[in-house]
């Protein structure tokens, strides 16, 4: 008994909940293969995954009036003010808040999503616009932008993009032509992960979907399995918390920091 | 009479139209000031103005299986070849078809929005998922991707982002904390706008909207119509384009191009 109980108990220390968002109507497409994929893989590991199927939830996209039915200024539709006065008040959308307590009881947030216009299917996009809330995701405290990128609402969580590409690899290669595919992503990983407190993994990128034949379907499964297995051991992007003195006045980078480098790459320590 | 007639002439051929496509449902909110103001600057200087006011006009976001009533294949959803097929057949969704015949009759496009988290908001994301179809914005002529970056169905056109920030310009300075502004718009300038062919006008953000004072309200109003007075004479973004000789294979920067330079500085030429 006394050997069971402890076998018990080192299972549940390392049972991890994962919540995967995933953006693609078609069953049968290489986003939900890789959903498919991911939740047996994660569950066989002992983990509990959640699922976010936005077009089967029929996903409201769109940000709007609707998603402030009681106001605190009924004549001007500010949207910060409106999603800070919902969100403490407890007056969101039922479909907002169960989101925010699946994201808030996850270990691991994945977004699995097809790269559409370098970015995320609008679907996806108007779940970020509408869950990202005002004293949540940001303006915690009443603080302003002073507790963000590395602390906040959603610390304590992992993030994982997962992204497929019609376009071949070179496309995305450091002198490929649509631009790095860690770059056109750093609005997401660093911008909108980051910025509320998650440790963002590494971006998981598919590419050449367009013209994917079985077997290289098959090798991507199993370059995923693989990446997952390690999920919860892998060190996150380093990126550099606002207030571990890197941003002394919260804005722009002390000059002794990454000296004379600019843009996206200043903001990743070595 | 002659010189009534050259006149006329004069006015036809300096005489432009410019298309606002817009995503703020508030009245009086910064970005419906901004439209506002734009209009009446233009119309004054002789120009047509067209809006797509995209929270008036309910637009469908999400990009899914009722975007194609006839499909190709009833079978399996894969978007880019329903695309190309709705749009080759002529079975495209009314609004769809209309705001590409708005988009075609414009020689300007303006895309006014305010940032959230780093990108559109979800209503003008799916704009562009529903909009640049198969066969108009990418995939010409059957060539796939060999048309592209600075040719393709929207070239002979102009195209500026012009976007509000609630934060203060600091934020997106060159080492500001969010990242340089140019770089986060990279997927929308370069990636939307510059890949189906349009000439792609330098980033208008205003910033710190959060906190504006009505003099603040006025200054940025000021900056914005003395933009305007000159759209139609600025040199574009001089963004590569693929098939000028610096891509020869289609795919990655000839190595004597930019040499040395990774990311999305080495697309601009010096």
């Amino acid at each position: 008994m006394t050997h069971n109980t402890a076998n018990t108990a080192s299972i549940d220390k390392t049972r991890k909940t994962v919540l995967i968002v995933h953006a693609h109507p078609e069953p049968t497409s290489l986003t939900r293969t890789m959903v498919d994929v991911a939740e047996r893989t994660l569950r066989e590991a002992g983990h509990e995954v959640l699922q976010s199927d936005l077009y089967a939830m029929g996903w409201k996209a769109v940000y709007d009036a609707q998603d402030f039915p009681v106001r605190s200024d009924i004549e001007r539709l500010d949207f910060v003010r409106e999603s800070g006065h919902a969100f403490h008040q407890g007056h969101q959308p039922a479909d907002v808040a169960e989101e925010q307590r699946k994201l808030l009881a996850a270990d691991l947030v994945i977004l699995q999503f097809p790269l559409w216009w370098f970015g995320m299917p609008a679907i996806m996009k108007g779940w970020i616009d509408r869950v990202w809330a005002q004293g949540l995701a940001y303006g915690r405290h009443g603080q302003g932008n002073r507790i963000r990128y590395g602390e906040g609402g959603f610390e304590g969580r992992r993030a994982m993009v997962s992204v497929s590409t019609g376009g071949p690899a070179a496309d995305y290669a450091p002198r490929g032509i649509n631009g790095p595919i860690d770059q056109l992503l750093f609005p997401i990983t660093h911008g909108t992960l980051f910025y509320p407190g998650m440790s963002v993994l590494k971006t998981h990128a598919t590419h050449g979907t367009g013209r994917m034949t079985p077997e290289g379907v098959e090798a991507a499964m199993a370059a995923w399995r693989e990446r997952l297995a390690h999920v919860f051991d892998e060190a996150p992007i380093a990126f550099r918390s606002q207030n571990g003195g890197d941003y002394p006045d919260h804005h722009e980078l002390d000059e002794a920091v990454a000296p004379g480098i600019t843009g996206f790459a200043a903001h990743v320590a070595a």
